[in-house]
């Protein structure tokens, strides 16, 4: 009896360890201090920092990980954890530093890891962020073949003169949706249920509502919103910005709102993607039901003081960026919810 | 149909992250901004640090949790992750800042939610370690009913030029073992199998060679090195720390031992505890398996100049830690293993 008979072999580990250091290599940046490897991964903060405030959050996939193993596709998934970090982060204006990832699978497949690594590499390097570390575990009894978990750390910094306060959003301000590609990494667990269950389909079924096999459709990566708007973050133009996940609008636009301030957003002020019509069909989901599961079509909303709308709807058209302008803030009874939708959704 | 009816239900996810907040909110050091909820934490970095290094680490907690689904004891695994993670970084020197966690179920249960966070909040406080967030994810279909997977995140700090490099060890440095407390959080897979599979083991089994009931024999916490040591760390004392996890003593020791040092072990001179002995008995395992897979009774080993040896020693008398002089450093053959085992084991 030894630990490879348990299930967990550590020649399989070493070599999934020897694509990672190389891959995670590609994306240091200035401040990485020596390799990966070491009991833990070191980033020198640059000097030009004053008041450095270190902005972190953690995050999952999601079930979205359950049609990464039904369709066979990983290199995505990496991505998708990456950018929900980078986007969450950025809600405070953080420049990206450093990830880790958490990855526990039941039978250690370093093919399945170096696609996973591969994707979260690429989208680290794009956002500018050093993979500085990560936990491989095999974990046998835990995870059914071909399964795993991926969870994400990221840190930021931002200065701490820089830091806006939610109360600086103000009545007046105007409410910009950054347009979403799908699902990003939210509301899975119902959408794969009515597709999958319900509809009895297979991740290679075509779906002429959404133009496409309904696999690769709710595979279509989390957008990162980060080169977009570090400009715009850097000037100042924002009074805040939320990311709309878990919980859709109503459960992510409040945590940005003060107390007496509610958004009065206008449905169908931008265009929803056929795949969440498609889905509310399915289920006979309702109006808030869908809004407090899914994105609906808007991965980030910017929160514009009126003095700055101007300049930065010229700078995202300058961009070809698309925005929408769904609606804005106003004064309110703090005892009511902050958020109301005016309006239907246009299906 | 709607997503509570899809396994996710939103209300106990709220009042799973009621609790968490009030948890988490007393471990709050003074860096901490803000509270929990916003969509990242924020640490302010102290103005005393004049070049700091960020010093990072993810870790799991692995197959011990099958162990604490078993037993219902939910309580001290939040522990055993921070306190990893805090070792982590203590190799490096670094002062624990702050903690994020990850923490996945099949179905939400916020008293086990509230048991874990319990545990992770008590090791951070000890730790002076912010709790500053985390995600807690259901994912219905993931895990089976009661399991979880859990992991954390770490960020520590050291100024620059108190960073050790790994060529300060040289030939000549002894090697003190700190004991561990038992299997910490590695070789669960194996050693499940073998009390549970081969020897037909219940948690609540006594055993008599371990004098406890097997579960809470494989519960035992991970032992932090953190508050013992910091001292030590602060006097720079040492020349290289590391901690004994998966791999064991010759997986984990040769990454702080620069090429051509060899590390000299001679085992019976420190203790191995009852639980060692007892598996290594039950699955007929050889001597190198034992010491690949397990801690073998050593948690963290110090290497410590001959200079420095007897007022490092002196104060650990003073306070009572234990310790053991199990081998020393010596120049070798760059093609030869770099850790030697001379001795056998005490059983």
């Amino acid at each position: 009896m030894d630990y490879a008979e348990a299930g967990v072999d550590i020649s399989l580990a070493d070599q999934a360890k020897q694509r990672i250091r190389r891959l995670a290599s590609r994306t240091f940046t200035r401040g990485v201090i020596g390799g990966i490897g070491s009991f833990a991964g070191l980033f020198a903060l640059d000097k030009k920092w004053r008041e450095p405030v270190l902005v972190s959050s953690a995050d999952g996939v999601g079930t979205k990980l359950k049609i990464a193993t039904a369709t066979g596709i990983h290199s995505s998934v990496g991505g998708d954890l990456v950018n929900h970090c980078v986007n969450d982060i950025l809600t405070l204006g953080a420049e990206p530093l450093f990830f880790l990832d958490y990855l526990a699978m039941g039978k250690m497949d370093p093919n399945i890891v170096e696609q996973i690594v591969e994707g979260m590499a690429r989208a680290c390097h794009s956002a500018g962020c050093a993979l500085i570390g990560g936990e491989t575990a095999e974990m046998p009894g835990f995870y059914a073949p071909g399964e795993y978990d991926l969870a994400g750390f990221i840190v930021g910094v931002v200065e701490r003169a820089s830091l806006k306060k939610t109360n600086a959003v103000k009545a007046g301000d105007l409410l910009l949706a950054l347009p979403s590609t799908g699902l990003h990494t939210n509301g899975y667990s119902l959408a794969r249920k009515l597709v999958f269950e319900h509809a009895g389909l297979h991740p290679e079924s075509y779906v002429a509502e959404v133009s496409n096999k309904i696999g690769a459709e709710l595979l279509r990566p989390h957008r990162c919103y980060w080169p977009m708007l570090k400009t715009t973050v850097a000037r100042g133009w924002l009074s805040a910005m939320a990311h709309i996940t878990g919980g859709g609008i109503p459960g992510n636009l409040p945590r940005v709102l003060p107390r007496g301030a509610q958004a009065e957003i206008e449905l169908g002020t931008w265009p929803v993607p056929p795949i969440f019509s498609y889905l509310a069909t399915l289920g006979r989901l309702e109006r808030d039901e869908l809004l407090r599961t899914f994105n609906m079509g808007v991965g980030m909303i910017l929160v514009v003081p009126l003095e700055n709308h101007r300049a930065l709807e010229t700078e995202l058209k300058r961009r070809r960026e698309k925005f929408y302008r769904i609606g804005q803030i106003r004064k309110c009874d703090p005892r009511k919810p902050q958020v109301a939708f005016t309006g239907k959704l246009p299906f």
